[in-house]
């Protein structure tokens, strides 16, 4: 049996989901890749840090994080290093970047993966921040090093997007891209529509959980616009970061303009679009005039929906139904089985 | 360099797109995969048969084929085999199966799947025939055997469905299956819809090629079930035959049906489903009112939907947008793709 040791970086409620999966998948793992799957660092911004080289016991770590919000008291392992010198010092074979989305500069993400790749260290990111920002550098060092540098979860949760362009549109070119990608957003034009307040549609969508504390990236666009540059860089072969996104966020929508576009039979969406023209990418992000005929109309909720088109295949749309976060810890783990599945 | 040997059974639309694929994609594939591929036999019921063990010149084959109807004259090649000779006889790697699918027994294809099967030749299958009435002894022939045996243009054309599932959907169970998979009775639902009768909507899709001479099959559901049985083998290992599948056809959908629908804010659509009840599978197409508001409501013309929901990544649905012939040859394509790859 092989050993496969992983560093999670962040352990939010999708580094716990995916721990949740490592756990029930343990002996489905062992039995169909002969590969024991070991947990040697978690590090986190409050909870503090697990380092043990012989296998962090998950199960008492999410049991303890749910009952104290902290981690288990195992003095002998619980060391002051940072997400930093894990990623630069502890032994693994894989390093799983989950910590929070810097939108300014997509740090220390980056940093993080460029510490495992330059060791040769396989990286699952989960953050949208060395994709957008370094997307280039962190592949061609990925290259160099013979490493796997994996990120579905970084646009559609766990659905696979990248995945798919990769290993199912084989030859194709992906000639343009367009998508609702951001459903705080979506979530807040829907009530807009319906004729809540902004106010009372944060506080329910906080309240269900699926809204941040500041919910501000989302509605200004910066977040699809971030997601918006992975999927240029990714899949385009563009070399754009956020800032050379066109940004226009939802903050000017109001109920009068939704009840216009209704009367013409349309929704407003924040749509996500990657295009070429003249040979250039470009990245752009802003509320537009949907038919309610539209595929697009009937995406509601926390649904999110992508097209990618292509020059052999059309044009491909997915549907990602509801996601819950246990979707995002799946999109970490079937990334960690393509690593396992290549070692 | 190495060679890679295909026998082609069928040479209708979807061949010939196939073909021109290969013609266009030659060097691209000979610089990736280090291969060549070589077209040793293409055999037709009424153009002909074509064997050269030295490879078919395609750009010949292809303009021949629209400048005559029928195969240039090359009498050193041109033998009468039919296609089960071939398939027994002929030296190949893959067998790429066209022939059109025979409702009632899935026969001659499944006996050419067999006969490439038993000799360890790949195969590729883009006829549901086989696949909806002998899957599990097919694929336990190709297991034994050592063989892939692919059929991602079974449905949806050339949209990933299988290999989404195979590849990317990695140790997720399918808990059931939805879609619209029969573009010929939602083309004709449509034209209702707009107060056309059935005749004319016939007459107009054949005119523009996508409904075929005798649309009995469609109409009455066979085609749409043959599919439900291939999604409930492949899928969710089921054992499925046409015959098990419920099934009813559109032929008793009238205007005023359509009226009442719509009068509740719903549209009729012939809805494919596969399920599971007390531990059985069972599959099931019939015309369904649906919303709206749902994604499957904004499916026409001849796009087609698919829904498939898993235990871990809950429901992605994926809409292939107004597919060509070409999808279905690309289909065909990247399953050599992935033969190639593999060997």
């Amino acid at each position: 049996m092989k050993t496969i040791n992983v560093a999670l970086l962040g352990f939010g409620s999708v580094g716990q989901s995916f721990a949740q999966l490592l756990l029930e998948k343990r002996e489905e793992i062992e039995k169909k890749y002969d590969t024991t799957v070991n947990v040697v660092a978690i590090t986190t911004k409050t909870r503090g840090n697990l380092v043990d080289a012989w296998g962090i016991d998950l199960e008492r770590v999410l049991k303890n994080i749910q009952d104290t919000g902290v981690f288990p008291k195992m003095s002998e392992t619980m060391l002051q290093r940072n997400s930093l010198d894990v990623a630069e010092a502890v032994e693994y074979d894989v390093l799983v970047e989950m910590t929070p989305l810097e939108f300014a500069t997509g740090q220390m993400a980056t940093d993080h993966v460029k510490a495992a790749l330059k060791r040769g260290k396989h990286v699952i990111c989960a953050n949208k921040g060395p994709l957008a920002w370094h997307y280039k550098e962190l592949e061609a060092l990925a290259k160099e090093n013979n490493c796997k540098f994996l990120f579905e979860t970084t646009v559609m949760d766990g659905t696979p997007v990248f995945s798919i362009v990769r290993e199912n549109l084989k030859m194709c070119q992906v000639t343009e891209i367009r998508g609702i990608l951001n459903s705080t957003t979506n979530y807040i034009l829907q009530g807009l529509e319906m004729g809540k307040t902004c106010k009372e549609i944060v506080a329910e969508g906080k309240r269900r959980g699926f809204i941040e504390a500041n919910p501000k990236n989302d509605v200004e666009g910066n977040e699809a616009a971030a997601k918006v540059a992975v999927l240029a860089n990714v899949l385009m072969g563009a070399e754009l970061t956020p800032d050379d996104v066109e940004i226009t966020g939802i903050e000017d929508i109001t109920k009068e303009r939704i009840d216009e576009a209704a009367a013409r039979g349309n929704v407003i969406k924040l749509i996500c679009r990657v295009y070429e023209k003249d040979g250039k990418i470009y990245g752009k992000v802003s509320p537009e005039e949907i038919s309610r005929l539209n595929a697009y109309a009937t995406v509601t909720g926390t649904s999110l929906v992508i097209s990618i088109t292509t020059d052999l295949m059309g044009t491909m749309t997915i549907i990602e139904e509801s996601p819950e976060t246990e979707q995002t810890g799946y999109g970490i783990f079937a990334d960690l089985l393509t690593v396992i599945e290549d070692m």
